[in-house]
């Protein structure tokens, strides 16, 4: 019946996006979920949804994992710890060493608090927004401490794992350094990027191509969250931007003399290592260089796509990521299909011999749009 | 057999993306395209590729397109304004005030110069990259001087619908505000936040999520094009960069005393302008009001999204856009599906009946991921 690597009982408080996630995850491979939400209705609403059941007396979990605001979480690890001698606690706050701290000051027994972040929940919050797949594929960050147990470390290995995500340990500085880079930088610039639109007429709005649309998409992300999010990631992000804006001021000089002998130099540098730092990504659109990009136009019509994939089905591609690029208005849109490069000419040439039209080259990025 | 708008001849000087495309889609339509280029191979595989002719003696085009990179285009535009004394001669240069000033200074006969900036050309350079139909439904702005005549407004219009582009009238430096603001200034928010990852170590790349990949992307774009186009239009770069770092100034204060009075409510207000600036831009992905998405769980399996497809044609619905989200390893993706609001309901309703699985709420943008 049970079909997980955890063992035993796990209680769940909050039952937001992620509690209410993990709950329905885990009750999928039958393990006994035991739900906690200050509000009643939200509880129904979770427990309802499938995601666990009520505590009821003499409930004796093994792992307590508190999902609830960041700024909510130490003070319910502290009482979670409190209530249930026997628990290992963790938590799934997108930070990690002010939380650990914060339990510390608090007198928690942090010997049993193994802080961790999944990072996933693109989502919109709230349980009705939960799936038990969210965490699939995505890494799951395990933060041991000082006093952390690789028994303990092994419980959560298999709470991630359980979850379909891929366990990364880092220390809480680590992670906290880690996320300031790829997640609360990157958030701070795209808002900041996005106001400055504010500046700008209709007209001006108009010109928008793709590359400013990518660039401020998570500019629209929910105001509340990342407030608390920045704040008790404070010095990290701060660290970040500082070294952002040295080298922005590098940039301002060199445009506010562009014919100064060097400036060319600087901005070519200021380019060049960007190239070098998107290289460093991993994962899809454009940046990945374990896969081959084919462009394919496709016409406007009903079933012209379903048309294509089928007959790259038909040649026995599995595709690795596709992307519809559609301008409105337009009789034609271009399906980017990714591939793994050994089938990439192989396709290429099938597809045209099936009388597809391919776009030489890809189409990410180069010139301005 | 003339289609065209445009009466008469063009030549297009320059063959590369742009230039190619133009000839190919003015081809197309019937018009007679003289090409040129430096270098005769280039101009050779253009006429092949059958963007247009070679020049011969006699040869008297009405409208001249001079499409070559932003440095060399004022030295080009004055050469066709002498040797085509009844021509008008515009260009498709990224910058607009620059290469104004820059004819005057050569004492070039600007009355018959009116520039434009189709913006298009996201593809890899090269006559190769060429399309006819990278202009359709993307703005062309046609950028008159004190000047400029109606007529000739009037030509670079035709020229511009002639090639399915919709003309934006913008003066030379509102044109070159706006692109800073849209377009140059974003490429070095992304040029040197993807910098930035240069300090970090291959774990904490592998916590890259789609925020980051997003707001990066630009930064592979090619350094040569973009130090021409940031040198030629620096002036407007830097004033937006300034009020970027200013506001960047504040946060980084605001972060540097988290819990001072204030500090929230600066983070607050930042995270809230970029909200506001983000809901400016018109368009797809995420802030487009225009259509709702339908995010449908697909099977990593060949054939399963060209059934999802082929169904959703069964169904009589088109689809204005569509992304394919799939983490890499995972057994399942997501296709996020955009349809006009009127149709979303009801399609969601027919593949829910047709035993597809349907994400409650859309996946765009919300928590940190």
């Amino acid at each position: 019946m049970n079909a997980a690597r955890l063992a035993g009982s796990v209680r769940v408080v909050g039952t937001g996006l992620l509690g209410t996630s993990i709950g329905l995850a885990l009750r999928h491979l039958g393990v006994d979920v035991i739900l906690s939400n200050r509000s009643p209705a939200a509880l129904r609403l979770a427990i309802d949804y499938g995601a666990g059941r009520e505590a009821v007396p003499g409930d004796e979990p093994t792992l307590v994992i508190v999902a609830v605001s960041p700024d909510s979480t130490a003070e319910l690890v502290a009482a979670e710890l409190a209530a249930n001698p026997a628990a290992l606690v963790t938590d799934v706050a997108s930070v990690k060493s002010g939380i650990l701290a914060d339990l510390e000051t608090r007198g928690a027994d942090t010997s049993r608090y193994l802080g961790s972040h999944p990072m996933a929940g693109r989502e919109r919050g709230g349980a009705m927004a939960a799936r038990a797949d969210i965490f699939l594929g995505r890494p799951w960050v395990i933060a041991p401490h000082v006093l952390t147990t690789p028994a303990q470390e092994r419980v959560l290995e298999s709470l991630a794992l359980d979850l379909g995500s891929t366990p990364i340990r880092l220390s809480p500085d680590e992670h906290d350094r880690g996320v300031a880079l790829v997640s609360h930088v990157p958030q701070v610039v795209a808002s900041l990027l996005a106001a400055r639109l504010l500046g700008g007429t209709a007209a001006v709005a108009a010109l928008a191509g793709q590359g400013l649309r990518d660039t401020t998409r998570i500019a629209a992300s929910d105001p509340e969250l990342w407030i608390q999010i920045l704040g008790a990631n404070a010095a990290p992000v701060a660290e970040v931007l500082r070294a952002f804006r040295d080298d922005l001021d590098g940039v301002v000089a060199a445009l506010d003399d562009p014919d100064a002998p060097g400036a060319p130099t600087r901005l070519a540098a200021m380019l060049t290592r960007g190239n070098q730092g998107v290289a460093r990504i991993p994962g899809k659109h454009g940046s990945d260089a374990r896969y081959e990009t084919l462009v394919v136009q496709v016409a406007d019509a009903p079933g012209e796509l379903a048309r294509l994939l089928t007959e790259i089905g038909e040649e026995g591609v599995n595709m690795e990521d596709l992307r519809l690029e559609h301008s409105p208005g337009a009789q034609i849109g271009f399906a980017e299909i990714a591939v793994v490069p050994e089938a990439a000419a192989r396709l290429a040439e099938a597809l045209e011999q099936r009388g597809w039209e391919l776009a030489p080259g890809g189409r990410e990025p180069g010139g301005p749009s």
